[in-house]
């Protein structure tokens, strides 16, 4: 630890993760967050004795509850009720359930809006339920005609906050619902959906959350609605009786009708470990040192990095930015590859010109930010990241 | 082994699989597939090296490839090309991107059809694509305002087969088109969606695949049909450049553009180890196998169960019943209680009287049947089924 380390109250989670010894320093848990300790033992129990032994027993003993029991978590991530919750799906599959009842509910309304800084996946789903424009300013422009505003909470390029709740009340303003996408911001910053008025959200919970590659996703419908709103996906998990085999389709009680088919309970299940270590560092500790590791990334880039053309593409105040710090530097791709190659060093980039550098507090060190950045100074230095010549895309 | 254990060219299989030393007979592996020994040690591998020390790296060494590498794979066991199989999401997820891509494409038709022995959830999705009758035999009623067909080719319920190739040629007479759920076949008889003709096809991959609970699902799209489909889903992993972040939606080549979200990865790797086994088994044997299994099954519930009023709910003739065989019986409940409570022998429920074997040629041997219809005999004579009273539902 650097004499000049602040404190850390956060400091003992780290072990609570896997880190292996003189690995490289880990700053895209923005994209895939680390293995928690406690999820690799919970996959040997769940593999080896839940599945192993137990087999079809294990449906009535744990797994037909996982989802609720996950949801009633993630709920206190995002201030919203237990009931107002479900972990289920992806975010590209809740998004669309979500949106199809929300454009249903919402006739004769079609439009949809959204803006050019969403995740591009966000807008794909959303053009395939409606009509959707792309707009500057959607809270704004939001018409008579407009069923659904949906946006990224923290844009995945800068990592801005948006304003989520005087945007929705321009959103309600003109009679249009508000659905959030959180997967940016769920587990690096406290959020108040109820206080934000919004009537839906999703979020995915494989970054800040550390749920594993490709953990299943979340879906928030508040609860004056939920009884309004039908799930276009009827599966049988959102049956009002599952199991009791009828031959009619009927929509369970609340949140829960908006599940679909049986969940992959492999990965379901490691979502909760991470959540758990989040519920217990407490999201405004997690927040107060993701804006630490953020300011010390800012100034350590610019103390570090001057003269070689890093520009900041994120918010300089400290408040207006999620838990990651974009630098924008024309080579941005090369010197990408050279820190995870040659530097040990891994953050991602974004086409074109965009380093992110994720601030995970329940595991990444002041240390590791400063180790970072004077690594990225070698790089430009020792001009290492020329080698690196042909610019590809990167998997968020 | 018993004295009369005939031949078993695929003994060595069940060394491949998990089987805990004086555990139960398991015979629901149509609910849910014991775990490949192969699973476990990669489960190890993919939590412990692919996510906690690769990290986000995994997705460009491996993680990406997942879908297409197990797809080619299950495409062999149901007489498919590899380019006509995707992985993905639920089978109630995949059946209503099909069943919305089949209705859409097949406008002005609009009407589903599907029979009361279906899988009730499979209705479900239906009833929500579109307007769904529910008819004796939808093969002969589909008309000129049949949009699709939708049956299970395996009913749950009495393990009946469907002639496949001969009830899809009824519904193209009709003009409408045909989506089979196979979920209750494969693994467990060999299937050719290519000689059948249909269409589209959905399925799971958690019973006779062995995939673990919950495991990600596949579907089929003829590839004809490809390219005249479009997913109503449209996620960015079904997009033609998924990590080009284009602004626009744009479905990729073939059957993948029927992939929507982020696929969960722990559960989808463990799809692979089950079914490369029934690949080196072969699925010629694995059918004969089963046959004798479900043959033994009958001789031995006629020979050990007269006079307790037990009937044959499945096909007698071996070539029209798939890989279980269900026994009916007034307090069919109460029996499966007992059989498992008192007996270690592991069938499933299906209300309100059946019992259901499943029968898995992988690690089921003889012995395992013989024994089974031995302890329910002796359920009868103990009377220790009268304990249990009250009648439940079970889970699939």
């Amino acid at each position: 630890m650097s004499q000049l380390e602040p404190e850390d109250p956060l400091r003992r989670f780290r072990d609570e993760f896997v880190l292996e010894g003189g690995g490289p320093i880990y700053l895209a848990g923005n994209s895939l967050g680390r293995l928690p300790r406690r999820a690799q033992a919970l996959m040997v129990d769940v593999v080896e004795r839940q599945w192993g032994e137990r087999l079809v027993r294990g449906w009535g003993e744990g797994w037909l509850e996982l989802s609720q029991r996950i949801s009633a978590k993630i709920a206190l991530l995002i201030g919203a009720d237990a009931d107002e919750v479900a972990v289920c799906d992806s975010t590209s599959v809740n998004l669309f359930k979500l949106a199809m009842a929300a454009v249903t509910a919402q006739a004769p309304r079609r439009e949809i809006l959204t803006d050019a800084r969403n995740f591009p996946s966000d807008a794909y789903v959303l053009a395939g339920v409606g009509p959707l424009r792309v707009v500057d300013d959607p809270a704004r422009e939001a018409g008579a005609g407009t069923a659904l505003v949906s946006l990224t909470s923290t844009c995945f390029r800068t990592a801005e906050n948006y304003p989520i709740g005087e945007m929705t009340e321009a959103v309600h303003a003109a009679g249009a619902w508000m659905l959030w996408d959180l997967s940016h911001s769920v587990g690096a910053m406290p959020i108040d959906m109820h206080a934000s008025g919004a009537e839906l959200a999703v979020g995915c919970t494989y970054k800040y959350c550390n749920g594993g590659p490709g953990a299943p996703a979340f879906l928030y419908v508040r609860r004056d609605l939920q009884e309004r709103l039908r799930s276009p996906l009827q599966g049988w998990f959102g049956h009002a009786s599952p199991f009791g085999f009828s031959p009619h389709y009927q929509p369970g009680a609340g949140v829960m009708r908006f599940l679909a088919g049986t969940p992959p309970v492999l990965s379901m299940a490691c979502v909760e470990p991470g959540v758990d270590l989040l519920l217990e560092a407490g999201m405004a500790r997690v927040r107060e040192k993701s804006i630490r590791l953020g300011e010390l990334l800012v100034a350590e880039a610019d103390h570090q990095l001057a003269g070689f053309g890093v520009a900041l593409a994120s918010p300089k105040d400290a408040q207006l930015r999620g838990s990651h710090v974009a630098l924008r530097h024309p080579e941005a791709w090369q010197l990408t590859q050279s820190l995870v190659a040659d530097y040990a060093v891994i953050p991602d980039f974004r086409a074109p010109d965009l380093i992110r550098f994720g601030l995970a507090p329940l595991y990444n060190s002041f240390d590791d930010v400063r180790d970072a950045m004077a690594r990225l100074r070698m790089v430009f230095e020792s001009k290492s990241y020329e080698r690196y010549s042909t610019q590809r895309s990167a998997v968020t």
